[in-house]
């Protein structure tokens, strides 16, 4: 673990709350975290609510390392009471570095009628024929519970909570951060389109073309999203 | 009565309509109340209408204590029209110490259908199997209505009156504002489940966790809940 | 005719233009008109388009005054294309001192379903069993089109231009514009419902209430509702 | 090729870069062009990405001249992926001396349900019986896709492409994006619409008149629109 790589990480999930609060998918709470690299450890989003703080303000410092029992290891805060939801998809998951908790309102009013969101616009190509819905509207605050979730996620990159919220993860915060983002565009879509009848997702050939896209969904890009939705920030 | 006790009361009433008017609850018109502690009287926003302001101004000042009757006893304005919808509700709720009466747009399309805002998401646990409906769009404006209003409001936690607003009430002006704000959030989700059917609320079961459910809805959440409104205000 | 008169009915009808625009009742085009007291003319919002100029900077300079034939008699630009929606109700109604020609959106959405907009809440007391609708688009740009315009608004205070707008009118511009707002709130109120099935009218009991309800409908509720408006405007 | 005409040209492309983003119609992507006159050349947005820069600071230095093959004459960066949208309809279409691709939400959504946007209302005029609809979200990002979008276009203003975006073209920078603005006008009441029932265009009377309709659809008229929106552009 390299000091140098913490900043960053912390710096990083600060700004990915204020970014999640600026565009709606959080509100008085939501969390984001990222594994440390080169140890069992994560950094997330602390409890501030105890100081009577919400997340407008969210800064390096409210952000906490707990370990993959959801043990506090170092930091200013408590836990999030639902850290469970981050350290059991960690541990089901070597492929996942980051995990973003959301409360959406679109992809909830669609989780609430039993409609997976999918991959029906470019939006949504990372959602193919449907994102699982876990079917309590319960807290994710037990270790139990936690893991039921990981296995409704399965090796998908989002889960709708019905009544409650979104998960989604990602290589990093910013793919994290964009699946989010691009689940409730593609849900706000989708519930335009419901009054004329089912949705049909994109054929399987139009999906396979950006499964192999090049630029449009690189690095480059997801810098770019990193940018746009920072500079939409209030100053 | 401890004068400190009025000073508060009198500051809370007027950020919460504020509060109310920012968030879309209040239009040129709304009000709230709370019981004045160890007396038969309460605070209530007076009419500030004849002096042709709105309530984006509303301080402390404005403020009016009246009794159980709905007569002035202190203030610069005049009573509400409705003031008989707080004092016939304070008269048969002793668990009551806050009434808020609002103009909630989708709450109020929801009456309009027929609909009983649910408990279908976190946001909607305090509302159970369904808010009652006051069936006129009349003005709660003389006791007989406002007993009327009480009886139909029942034990719940909030009513909504057909084509016309909503009325929450609460232990506290923040609890009061907190059902009046997560009212209409639900009432928002339903709209968007209508089009795909019949919602059903919760199950029993997460309902019953979240009647037992500590930190998420403990005092601390209510503090949180309302620094954050707060910090929406216009400066 | 006072020449005060005329300077006082020159400054609301910018400040009408204003708070229509700002209220998005008027996108690039929408005018007011008031008459003149003691004449046979009308003022009414010119023509400002030559000059490449919205209506965001309207001023009482912009305002013209042209006689019952929509011929300028005075002022800085040409009469609007439809005046005579204007010359034509004034002449069919003598009641009415005040005319608005507005685009609301969710007002003309219901034109074109064929809805025509009801008494269903209190901000639609006005509009009874139904506004009626003018059935083509076109523009009222000739005397004829603006006969068969009165002609259908009839003895009402409000007329829907399907697939085009709404007009409005008032014994003031102040009540030609308080109905011009609560006409599209009570349109999206009746959009929001419109998927739940057929919406019935408040009950005749109701209305009659209404049609005599004293403070809620008062002059004092008119003043206060143009000075809550002008607050909404960009400083 | 006079170089005032092309430095106007650049100075009109980054002020509609601007326009549509903060309109809505464009997001993190979307790209305008203009014939250059007197050439084979054509000027379009160019792809800022690779800087991490997104459109909201759009300048004329961003514009960069293309051949009618996509290949770069000059200018600071690439051509965008999908150059191949313009390149294919200009020359199919010598009326056509603008091309704008946009992502416009709620026309996207009426794609998805296969809905072509239809001339319900004034901003519809130019839709006539309905736009045609590409029906695959692939990227235009070959010659050969380019061209089938040209003949799926035909001799019409605008085509939706289906869970991705619309395309519309014009005499000018400032039609092309007029007709994306309507459209997106359009779309929005048919949604709204949507839930009454199937929609009718207006009548082919209706239409007649707007074919021919003088002041309302000048080139005065094009000049106010242009500066409406520069308006609403943030200082």
């Amino acid at each position: 673990m390299v000091v140098k790589d913490v900043t960053e990480i912390k710096e990083k999930l600060a700004r990915a709350t204020r970014i999640m609060l600026n565009e709606g998918l959080f509100d008085l709470y939501g969390h984001p975290s990222t594994r440390v690299p080169g140890t069992d450890h994560l950094c997330v989003l602390g409890h501030l609510h105890g100081e009577s703080r919400t997340l407008r303000t969210t800064s390096p410092e409210d952000i906490i390392t707990v370990d993959m029992d959801g043990t506090l290891v170092e930091g200013n805060h408590e836990p999030p009471g639902e850290i469970y939801l981050h350290t059991e998809i960690y541990k089901a998951r070597s492929d996942v570095n980051s995990v973003l908790h959301t409360h959406p309102p679109v992809t909830i009013a669609l989780g609430i009628a039993g409609i997976p969101v999918k991959a029906v616009c470019l939006a949504g190509v990372d959602f193919g024929q449907g994102v699982p819905i876990f079917e309590s509207a319960c807290q994710i605050d037990t270790p139990e519970i936690g893991q039921k979730l990981a296995q409704i996620l399965g090796n998908q990159m989002a889960v709708m909570l019905k009544g409650h919220g979104a998960v989604t993860v990602g290589v990093s915060i910013e793919q994290a951060c964009s699946i989010s983002l691009n689940l409730e565009k593609t849900a706000k879509l989708m519930l335009m389109v419901g009054q004329f009848g089912q949705v049909q997702p994109m054929s399987a050939e139009d999906l396979a073309r950006y499964s192999n896209r090049g630029r449009h969904d690189s690095k480059e890009s997801r810098k770019v999203f990193w940018v746009y939705y920072g500079e939409r920030l209030p100053q």
